[in-house]
């Protein structure tokens, strides 16, 4: 194991961070806010300990998946620890555990949020926790091999530790500028929402962080209600229009840029996610219909609610926990799908679903009909047996820790549907669930050690479970 | 396809209904009520269709897995229809939908209820209610293949669509010694436990009908406060006790018979089984020794509902709706779980989830260590590809089985809790869930659409999926 280029990869990433912060920095100095000292400190903490990494450089900069592995669960980790300070030395946030998830929640862009009041917070401490968002999105170490000289076998492996879904599509031949083409898509696309919002007549401070929020797919909002406070179904359509872009994987944007357009719609991963998206915003306005006045308010809530769980962002426009049973059970079930690999969205992912279910009918079918041979294809490839099997090991982990997670929470008072909805928000990295946790709720009232399993669903279902669970591995610390 | 080996086969299985359905005719002469009419027309309604289906003798006796599935799924559902026939009849119970709620209930030894008040029925309603667990226990092809002369190849197309569990081994070479001595083990420890249950204390009547319903594992009791309703601490272990050897692979009895017993630890399948039931008694013992004033009484209740659970069976002693959230949610848990193949009781069965398990442990090691390579055997057997696609396919079915269900009751105003315990305790064949449908609830209040899909649910879950989803595959009825 190259344990010394893990330390020097860490040790940059803490000076990512550190430079990340000048951000929240600079909003505490405009608004003349005092926690400038609590970012301050925290800055010089983190350059600090980077500093000392850099004093044990890599011998030899091989190395193998595992260690890509490590280095993703321990740099967002790390991350999580230091970013946490800020908000926690200010004492915005009383309990330094509560302050971990909120920024756990952040980077991972889940969006549960332990503040019973998030209006209390200061402009700059609001600031830090939606930026979280924005980073945790196209993720850090997609954004240091950005900035970073680095050649291509170590890039990879930590690329395919970060970047959502089964595989990880190589834009061009180098992974330096597939880094640097993701970022410019990110960050063009995020300026275009802020502008829209802007003209919509949303106050700057609310634009900059509302985009962060949802070009993250995280939905920590700076309002008590979530974008419902602003009361403008202008800006609802418009990130209802840019949640679900933002769910899309990033590579078809890229074909669009280089002028092949028309060729985004023979992607399999994109036809079943507008399948999903418009069958269940019809089935939804269909039946929440009679609790509206017009059909035109019914479907903007229903696309709303639908793109804010497809996408795993997590903004609230409706209190969707009032809704007839039939509406929350589906979005229940949408929770579980998540957007499309490649986006910045959370969850099982489309193309795991959509492999899934060709596979599973595949087998029925064989079962009933033995001698019946029918090649699985997706994406027009034949499905490899090491595709097949890597989703079958994602499903059993993930499984074995939902109910792992469910059993653990079921320590505390709440309900099953509290306790299951909870697990399925942080692991799919929602923000929302039903009951104590639904729109109009929070996770402040869970104990410390069911905060702990949440903060490990979080980043387990960000970083789509392996590095987090390869931590727990003995055999993954082992020198060979 | 051979429709006349079909149609014949189907006429012999209503004949045996007919014959089977002597017992409760018996019943209520000897107790003298005024069902025995409604019986009795039954009984000849079976004969006389039974007998136009022997107008049509096969032309040849082969047939292939597709006409095994099919005449497994279609004689469940007629010998349902017609079983119900005699509660309708007799104005038992007024609809006839919920009269084959209750009969397929029975059948599949799942043990649900849509009675409002069991004791106002008639005995020999009673009694035929509570017999249908013990006719669907062992499985009624099994039975004809006990009594009916045939030959080898139909034989096991026809007894591994009804016997549970992903195998089925044949105990001897000849499958009719096979079916003959599952039935014998099987009667045996039935009247075993009836004389168990007479010796202590408990009315002969009771004592025959809890016999059937624990051999099947299905979980009708004719009182209403189950088997708590007996306040006997020794019937409540006894019936543990037998619970739990009903969720056994019966060939593991054949073993002990023939003088093999010390291999029966061999059994994986077993091992997995203790150590379970083990280690679940133990944590909700813990988890609800505070409710109880001595730990024995915690203990025992804690087995028993462990055992319910597990075996499938449904019975209750405690209402466990009211106990603390880990033990409700472990329990809901241990519903999918589920017996071991070959036994009568139901659920995912025991071997699936170690096989998935292992499947799933070894999958997440090869995605973290990709140059390991290490077999996975069950049973001291390398688990082939066809085994484990199998299991593939069966756990795809399932789950798009439970979403599908949990959906369509959403429809009804119930609780996702009430609606998810709900299609669990149908689909695995155990009786009570959660709530409305707790161990002191009913299913009466579900909708007439939600009380279809729980029967298919129940018919799926007994069949284990594939006899019940071929039916509605056009693929399966085309003539070649």
């Amino acid at each position: 194991m190259n344990v010394r280029y893990m330390i020097n990869m860490l040790g940059k990433l803490l000076f990512i961070e550190a430079l990340l912060m000048l951000a929240p920095f600079l909003v505490a100095i405009i608004y003349g806010e005092n926690n400038v000292i609590s970012f301050g400190v925290t800055m010089g903490i983190l350059l600090m300990i980077g500093g000392i990494c850099f004093l044990f450089p890599p011998k030899s900069s091989t190395i193998r998946a595992r260690e890509g592995l490590l280095i993703a669960g321990l740099a967002w980790i790390l991350m999580s620890l230091f970013g946490a300070l800020p908000l926690w030395l200010s004492g915005e946030i009383p309990h330094y555990l509560d302050a971990v998830f909120e920024v756990v929640s952040g980077f991972t862009t889940t969006g549960s949020s332990i503040l019973t009041d998030v209006e209390a917070l200061s402009r700059a401490g609001l600031f830090w926790r939606s930026f979280t968002h924005f980073i945790g999105g196209m993720g850090v170490l997609v954004f240091a091999l950005a900035i970073l000289p680095a050649t291509g076998t170590q890039s990879m492996h930590l690329m395919r530790a970060e970047v959502p879904g089964p595989t990880v599509g190589k834009l061009v031949a180098k992974i330096r500028l597939t880094a640097r083409l993701l970022y410019v898509i990110y960050v063009v696309m995020t300026l275009i929402l802020f502008l829209l919002l802007v003209f919509g007549g949303m106050p700057v401070y609310d634009a900059l962080v509302n985009s962060f929020a949802t070009a993250g797919t995280g939905g920590f909002s700076v309002r008590a209600a979530s974008i419902a406070a602003y009361q403008s179904p202008y800006a609802e359509v418009v990130i209802t229009v840019f949640m679900l872009l933002f769910s899309i994987n990033f590579n078809l944007y890229y074909l669009i840029l280089i002028g092949k357009a028309g060729s985004i719609f023979k992607n399999e991963e994109l036809r079943w996610f507008i399948a999903i998206v418009v069958s269940s915003i019809a089935a939804i306005t269909v039946n929440v219909y009679p609790l509206y006045k017009s059909f035109g308010h019914a479907l903007r809530d229903s696309a709303f609610q639908v793109a804010t769980v497809l996408s795993t962002t997590g903004f609230a426009t409706a209190d969707y926990d009032l809704w007839p049973n039939f509406s929350r059970t589906l979005l229940v079930v949408l929770m579980f799908v998540g957007a499309c690999s490649g986006s910045t969205g959370g969850g099982i992912k489309i193309a795991r679903i959509a492999v899934i279910f060709k596979t599973g009918f595949n087998q029925v079918r064989k079962q009933l009909f033995p001698r019946a041979v029918v090649p699985v294809k997706f994406e027009g490839k034949l499905l490899g047996d090491q595709m097949q099997s890597g989703i079958t090991a994602y499903m059993f982990a993930y499984i074995a820790v939902v109910i792992f997670s469910v059993l653990i929470l079921s320590l505390d008072a709440f309900s099953l549907t509290t306790n299951f909805t909870a697990v399925a928000a942080c692991l799919n990295n929602i923000g929302p669930g039903l009951e104590v946790v639904g729109p109009t709720g929070n996770y402040a009232a869970f104990s410390p050690l069911s905060k702990i399993v949440l903060i490990f669903d979080m980043l387990a279902g960000r970083l789509e479970l392996f590095p987090i669970l390869v931590l727990f591995a003995p055999m993954a610390w082992k020198k060979n």
